[in-house]
Formats: structure tokens, sequence, C-alpha cells
């Protein structure tokens, strides 16, 4: 069985819950539009459910709402950010505004953010960035440890993700997100709630075997790596360009605080060559990847990003589906600080 | 049957084949030595059996040994380098370095280098960077079209590696560099000339058939991508990244030239904290991975870049040992160039 709700009075229940733990308004409002736009791009994994991961890192002390980012070296092309704890939209949103206000002026721009609260799903910072006209990168480190390094049965790595965006002549922005683990925890977290079994060589359980049970990785198993050898070693170093670079921690450290470390990444398409020129050659490869033969069984071949704005638009007219233990989980968060939630 | 030669030996036969068609005798040098490296490294499919492929380019005029990079546009922190169809590993040496110069002096640097030949391994690029003490990153596209995205069964992309080397405190580099497609071309190559089969997964045949045969890729098929859509995504992604971006081809344009393109990082890793605190961080996540539980039968966790150094310490004790058809393809072309091989 699952709960429907309209997406708006779903962000505005969202919102009061943060505002509820003295989360300032406009934050607030950013945490509920991030959370509630998973949803609608077909991310339930980094959608809702998260509010009571938010809520436990805030009683543990791990998360202040009431953090502001804060700007602790800079120059022309870069930047690092201390996040204070702040939560991790709000940092990596400030740290985003940042690259792509200097790469507009500068051609391009790093800035790395540390000590925060999950920043929630890598794409929509580099979407940030193609929606102002910029190529954006980011790569993600921390939210763990979850992942066995290629070879070991214990868990060392966060699962990593890595994300990019551009922008083409027409509106269309192409993004991709993905993790260097063979799946994003939040995932196993949803299966795990609907009862279901997930697909082979995901996870190992915690004596180091295969498994499809999600309950074995909460049973001390860990997620394996997208590729074998290749996505460990890609995992491997978004550690230390997420995570050791800015200064922030990685999963498998005895100081490890739960949260993210981010490295983001903006450039002007036409730093090398005019833009139009870009644009064309966007738009030849757009048409040589979606008009290929496709395989047998195959409707359509997508471009990066296709997927989601296609379900976006498609669950835009719609209400947002919840199951049922997902919404006792984000309802009994709101219960217990006297927010209740009130259907339009 | 193999044939065994010393690399100092199969390194100066090598320049000699290149000086042979005017190449001068720095790049020849070059180009010898990143060929042999290759074979050092445990990356035999990058080794000497390109020559044919570059040699191939030369007689077909898009390949001129003579030709000098020369810098078209660049900032602080950003140039963009054409190759003028010189030798892949000539140009994009010349634009690695460049990125290493300026990422000293102003902390970060990019640079895109286009229409040049294949540029060899990535990898020799960010280490490079590494051995001067910067974190380095690398994606390339072209080579193609020998991919096909996912959906698709033709071949529309490069199989466009990525590559990141960060150095540390010690003497140890980590270097990563891996294709988005399933396999690289030249282990096809070489599965081809031994008359062995593949593992499953890698290729399609031409009507978009799984199949385990080398030969079916050179009948029409096409390699498939690293986890599914998600190398199709990144595949993608690094056409624009390295290609577009830069102002080169992608392999499925129809003015598409053999070739790669390239966009390098170089990333001072005292950009944002002390270079000690970077140097403990990286040891600090060594000790994690390397020393994680194993799985059964494992013996050993590697670090990224350790099974490339340990193979290159091994092999650089004994002779390079090539395949019959290997040598025999080599030797032909330095036969043609009347250059003898010389075992000393």
């Amino acid at each position: 069985m699952s709960i429907q709700i309209g997406a708006d009075e779903l962000t505005d229940y969202v919102k009061r819950v943060f505002q509820a733990i003295e989360t300032p308004c406009k934050q607030a409002e950013l945490l509920a539009s991030r959370l509630v736009r998973a949803h609608l791009r077909g991310h339930t994994s980094h959608g809702v459910i998260r509010i009571k991961q938010y809520m436990d890192a805030h009683k543990a002390g791990t998360l202040d709402p009431k953090a502001k980012p804060t700007v602790e070296v800079q120059g022309p092309c870069y930047a690092n950010v201390n996040g204070n704890r702040s939560f991790g939209q709000v940092a990596a949103t400030f740290a985003m505004e940042l690259a792509i206000k200097k790469a507009k002026s500068n051609g391009l721009c790093i800035v790395g953010c540390y000590n925060i609260n999950h920043v929630g799903c890598l794409g929509d910072y580099v979407q940030m960035a193609a929606e102002q006209g910029l190529v954006g990168m980011a790569f993600c480190n921390g939210g763990g440890p979850n992942v066995s390094p290629f070879g070991a049965r214990e868990r060392v790595l966060g699962v990593n993700p890595v994300a990019f965006a551009t922008p083409s002549g027409s509106s269309r922005i192409s993004v991709i997100d993905f993790t260097s683990g063979a799946t994003a925890e939040g995932k196993l977290r949803l299966a795990k709630n609907k009862g279901e079994a997930i697909s082979e060589g995901l996870i190992l359980d915690k004596d180091g075997n295969a498994t499809t049970d999600p309950n074995d990785f909460y049973d001390g198993g860990a997620i394996l790596t997208i590729g074998g050898h290749r996505g460990s070693a890609l995992s491997i170093m978004i550690e230390i360009l997420a995570g050791i670079l800015p200064g922030g921690r990685c999963s498998a450290f005895e100081d490890y605080v739960e949260g993210n470390g981010v490295l983001f990444f903006a450039i002007k398409p036409d730093l090398f060559r005019k833009k139009a020129d870009f644009d064309k050659d966007i738009d030849l490869l757009y048409s040589a990847v979606t008009g290929a033969k496709k395989a047998a069984g195959v409707e359509r071949i997508w471009f990066p990003g296709e997927p989601e704005e296609e379900c976006y638009k498609k669950l835009s007219r719609e209400k947002i589906k919840l199951n049922e233990k997902t919404w006792e989980t984000v309802s009994s968060v709101g219960d217990s600080l006297d927010v209740s939630f009130e259907a339009t």
C-alpha cells in the first residue's frame, strides 16, 4: 500500500518539520524542495526518507540547523568552504553558487566543501551550474563506511558518487549522477522497507558472501563497487578528491563524523572556443547517441538526464507515492515535533 | 610462442622506426619509451602493437611526425592546445607540462588538447602531475567509434578513459586509468592475435547479440559500456569534456579524424590545507584500504596503481615477452622502413 501526497503539500510539510528544529525559513525551503524534487526525478532513495537521518544527526549534535558556511581560503579560480556542521544542502548550494560566480568571471573554478551533513542528490549541484550556462562536475565522499574495496569483505569507503552536467544551445541540460558503489545505500533502505530482494552483485553479507537480501547489509554486510576493481579505484580517488583535498574526513577514519565532503568544478563552455560551436557539437552528439540503431526490445536510447527529466514532467502532474513504511517514518518525526500534516 | 626482447633494445628499435618517418630524435625517444613502458606496467594493449596504427595514420596523412603543438588560448589557470596532427604523446605531454607549470604558479589549471593522434596510456599524463607533487585528472575521447551507448547496437562512442593520480608524503604515487567502455579496443586486438576468447559482457556482434569472440567486434560489432547505463552516461560526458569542450571531434561525427581529444587538470594538494595534513590523510586512507579484512581467496588488497608498479619492478628485471603475431606486425613495419632490429 502506498500514500499519495501532492508535491506542494509535501514540500510545505517537510519545510515545517525542519523549521521545528530552528532551521531558518529559507534553508528549510531549500531542504524541502530538494527532498521532494528527488521524488519527482525518480530518485526516491534521496527523498523524504532522509528526514529521519537528518533528525538523528541533529539529536547527536553533528548537525547544526542554524549554522552558516564560511569561506576559508579563496583565489580567483578556487575556494574552500567550511560548512560548520550545517545541512549539506545549504553548504553545498553555497559552495556551488560561489563556484558559478567565480567561473563566470574567471573561466573556471573549483570549490571544496567539508564539515557538513548529507548533501542529497549530487546531480542537483551540477544542474545548478548547467542552468547558469556552465559545465559542472562534482565528486562526493562520506556517508559511510558502506562499501568494500575490491578484494575486501568489510566496509571502508563511502558510496562516493560523481556527477556531471552540461548546458546546450537549446534548453536541454544533460546531467549524470552515479555512485562508484554498485548501489546507493538509500536504495537498500527502500528495498528493506518494501521487503524486496535486490539484484545480484550489489552487496556482500558480513562473512563476505554474495547475497540478494538487503537486510544482510544492515547486519554488517558491505556494498560492492561498480565494475569491480575499476569502481573500487574510482571510489578511493573520490575519497581523496572530495574528502582529503578540501580537508574533510573519509568514512574509514576514526574521527569521521557522519556527513559528506564535496569538490565542485564549474567551467565556461566557451573557455576554449565559441559557445555557438560548442552548442552545435552537443546537438550533433545528441543526434548520434539518440539516433543510433536500437538493440532488440529497446524503445528509446536516452541522453544522460532525459529519464529523470521525463519522470519529473510526468510526476509533476501526479501525486507523489510514498510507501507506507516511509511515510510512517517521516510522519513520526513530524509527530514528535508537533508538526502535523495537512492535506490541502 | 613468444619473442623475448630487452626493454632497452626494444626502445632503441622503436625509436629508430619512428625516426625513419622523420620524427625528431627527442619525440621518437618519448614515443618509444612510452610504448615500452606500457609493456613494463602490464598494459600490453597500449604497447608496441600500436606502431602499425601510427604508421597507417602517417600514410593516410592524418599524423604529421614533425608537427609541433601550439597554444591557442590561455589564461592563468587554463590553456588550450592544438596538436596540429602531431603524435598524441608529444602534444599531450606538452599540454600536461603546461598544466603542471600553471598549476604550480596559480593553484590549479585545466588544459585541453585536440587535433592529435592516439595519446597512448592516459595514466602516463596524470602520473607526470603526481611526480611533480600535484593531483592530476584526465579525460580522453576519440579512438572510435567503438562503443555502443546503452540500448544501442552500433558503434557511436570512443572507449573514453579517465585517469587520476595523487602524490603522497612518501614516494608512493597512486594512479587509476580505466575506460568507460567495458574493455579497451587494444585488448580485443591482442585476444584476436592470440586466437583467444574474451569474457562475457564486453562486446556485441554486428546484430546486437552477446558474444565472446573478439573477431565479432572487427566484423561490425561494438564494445559495451562499464556498468550499463552508468558507463554509457560517463562515456557521453567524456565526449563532451575531452572532445567538444577543447574543440576536438567526437568519434561519431562525420568529420572525425582518427585520434584523441584530452582534457587535463592539475591541482596543488595544498590548495586548501597544509601539504603535511594532506599527506597524513593519504597514509590513513592507504592503511584503511590495504588493511581491510580480505575476502576469501584474496592475498592482498591493492591501492590504485600498485599492481602496475609491482609489475613494472618485476618486468624491469626481465625481458619483455611479445607474442609472435605482435612481433611480426611490428617488425614488418620496421622492415618496410629498412630499420632492422639488433639484439644487443
